[in-house]
C-alpha cells in the first residue's frame, strides 16, 4: 500500500473523499452526501469517519466549506493576492477522534470587492499545477467565480450569483413558479443570450420581465421558459464580465465545472464572441495535493516513487 | 342616495371597491382580502358580492389582476400608445350573478421590450386627471414600473422586479436566510444604494454578493444585510432607470405607490441627483372614475350635480 495522504472535498451538500498514492496518483474515490447542511446523527466527526473509514491513519487535508462559519471550525480567509504556497502555511489543524491529523485549507478573500471563496481556490492551485501560465479563469456554478492569476498567483476574483438567482426565479418567481414541465430548447436559450447582451448598459435585469411578457403574447412556449431565464442569466454574467474587465475578446478562458454546465457557458460565450474551454477534471484532487505537498504532509512528488 | 359607479381595484392579494357619488367622490371604500389569489370557497362571483353587499346595482368597473390569464375573465392588453379614451372602448363586458353590469378595464402591453402591465394604467389615469401634462411616472412596487406618457397617452413603460427579488434574496437566499431579526439601519441602505451607484456599467447584479462578504468580514451587522440589499436592489433600480433613458435629472418624477416604499425611494434617488416625489393617494380611485366617465358608464362630472 503506498497511499500517503488523504484529500476532502467538502462542501455544502456533497463530501468527496481522495486516497493519494506516494506519486499524487489518486488509488481510490468516495462520494458521500454528507455535505455540511446534510450531516448525519453523529456530525462532523461521524461523516468524517464515514468518509476515510477503513483507510490508514493518514494527514487529511480538507478544503471547501467545512472551513466555513457554519463548518466543523471556522479558519480565516487569506487576503488576495495568494497563491499556493501562502495557502500551504496557512492551514488549519484540527483534532479528529480518530487520530487522523485534519489540516483545513482557507478560503480567499478579495478586499477590493470585498468577495469571498471557499473551495475554489483549491481547483484554482489544480488548474494551476497543468497550466502554470493561466491568467484568466472562470468557474461557473451557483456563485460563479471569475478570477484573474498572475505568476501562479490569484490577485483577484468576483462572484456572480448566476446558478443562484436562477434556482430562485424558478422555483419561487412569477415567472418560473407555476410552469409546465420544463422542456430543453436551444433556441429560447439563445433568445434569453441576445436579450442579455442587447441590453445595453441598463443590463439584463431590466429585461428579465420579459419572459413573462412574451409567455402572454405567446410568443415563448411556457415550457422554454426555464431555458429562456438560464441563457438571460447566463448572458447577463458574460455581459458583466465583458464591462468590467473580468473577460475579453483576446484569448480563450479556461472554465472549470460540471461538463453540461460548461457547455452550456461556451454556447452564451459564442454570441458574445467570448472563448471559454473547459479545464480537465479532477482539479480539487490536484489542487489538494499540491497544497499537501507544498505544505509537507505529503511526499512531494520527486520523492513519491522511493517510497 | 347620489351614488353613481363602483369600482373595484382587483389585485393578486387585495380588493379594494369604491362607491363613487355623482360627482365622482368617493362614497365609502372597502378592503378585503380577497386577492385573485385568495378568493374565498364561492370564487369569483362570492368575492364580488361580498365587495360589493347592500350596495345598489350601479355598473361595476374594475381594474388589476381580476382581468388576468388567472382572473375572472382574460381581457386582451392593448399596446401602446394608449390613453383613457382607448381604454374606455375596449371594456370587455361580464355578467355577474347580482345582476350587476361589470365591466374591465384592459391591461397594457409595450410592444417593444415587450412588457405588460395590469392595474397600473388605472393608477396612471388617475395621475394624469390632476396633472394632465405628466411625461415620467414611476410606480415603485413588487414589479416596479417606469412610464413614459406624451399628451395623456401613455408611450411606452418598463417593469422591474426590484420588490420580487428582494422578497426572493430576503426568504431563499443564501445572502437573506437564516439572518437574525432584522432591525432598520438607513446607514446600511445608503451604502447598498452607493454600491450599486458605483457599480459601473457592469451594475449591481456584479456586487450582490458583497452582503455577504461584508458581512463575513464584520463590516455588516448581519440584522443589516436586508436593509443593504434593499438598497443595492433600489439602487440597480435607478442606475438602470438613467443607463435607460427612463429617468434624467431634469425635473421632478413623480410617484405612486405606499408611503414607506416611495420614502425609500426618495432616499435612494437622492445618492442619484435624481428627483421623485410623491403624487397624491387615491390614484386608482381616480382613474376607475375618469375611466367610467369617458365610457359613459357614469355620469360625467359636468352633469353629475343634477342627477
Amino acid at each position: 500500500m503506498s497511499a500517503s495522504l488523504i484529500g476532502l472535498d467538502w462542501g455544502s451538500t456533497h463530501l468527496r473523499a481522495y486516497l493519494f498514492g506516494a506519486d499524487g496518483m489518486v488509488l481510490e474515490t468516495r462520494a458521500l452526501a454528507h455535505g455540511i447542511r446534510q450531516l448525519p446523527a453523529g456530525g462532523f466527526p461521524e461523516a468524517f469517519a464515514l468518509a476515510v473509514r477503513e483507510w490508514p491513519a493518514l494527514p487529511v487535508l480538507a478544503c471547501g466549506m467545512v472551513g466555513s462559519r457554519n463548518g466543523w471550525q471556522e479558519v480565516p480567509y487569506l487576503d488576495t493576492p495568494t497563491g499556493v504556497e501562502r495557502l500551504a502555511q496557512h492551514l488549519t489543524p484540527l483534532a479528529t477522534p480518530g487520530g487522523h491529523r485534519l489540516y483545513l485549507v482557507p478560503g480567499l478573500h478579495d478586499p477590493h470587492r470585498p468577495d469571498v471563496m471557499r473551495g475554489e481556490e483549491t481547483q484554482i492551485v489544480g488548474v494551476l499545477a497543468t497550466e502554470p501560465a493561466t491568467t484568466r479563469l472562470l468557474l461557473p456554478g451557483t456563485h460563479s467565480k471569475w478570477v484573474r492569476l498572475r505568476d501562479g498567483v490569484v490577485t483577484g476574483f468576483a462572484t456572480v450569483m448566476t446558478g443562484e438567482l436562477y434556482g430562485l426565479l424558478r422555483q419561487h418567481s412569477i415567472l418560473g413558479a407555476a410552469l409546465p414541465e420544463a422542456r430543453d430548447d436551444e433556441e429560447a436559450f439563445r433568445r434569453g443570450v441576445a436579450a442579455a447582451r442587447d441590453s445595453g448598459p441598463a443590463g439584463a435585469l431590466s429585461r428579465l420581465f420579459s419572459a413573462r411578457a412574451l409567455m402572454l403574447d405567446g410568443a415563448l412556449d411556457p415550457a422554454a421558459v426555464p431555458d429562456y431565464l438560464s441563457g438571460l442569466l447566463i448572458g447577463e454574467e458574460m455581459r458583466m464580465a465583458l464591462a468590467a474587465g473580468w473577460a475579453d475578446a483576446n484569448g480563450s478562458i479556461p472554465m472549470v465545472g460540471e461538463g453540461p454546465l460548461c457547455d452550456r457557458y461556451r454556447r452564451a460565450a459564442d454570441l458574445y464572441g467570448l472563448q471559454l474551454s473547459r479545464a480537465p477534471d479532477g482539479t480539487t484532487a490536484d489542487g489538494l495535493w499540491q497544497i499537501a505537498t507544498a505544505a509537507a504532509l505529503a511526499a512531494a512528488p520527486a520523492t513519491a516513487h522511493t517510497s
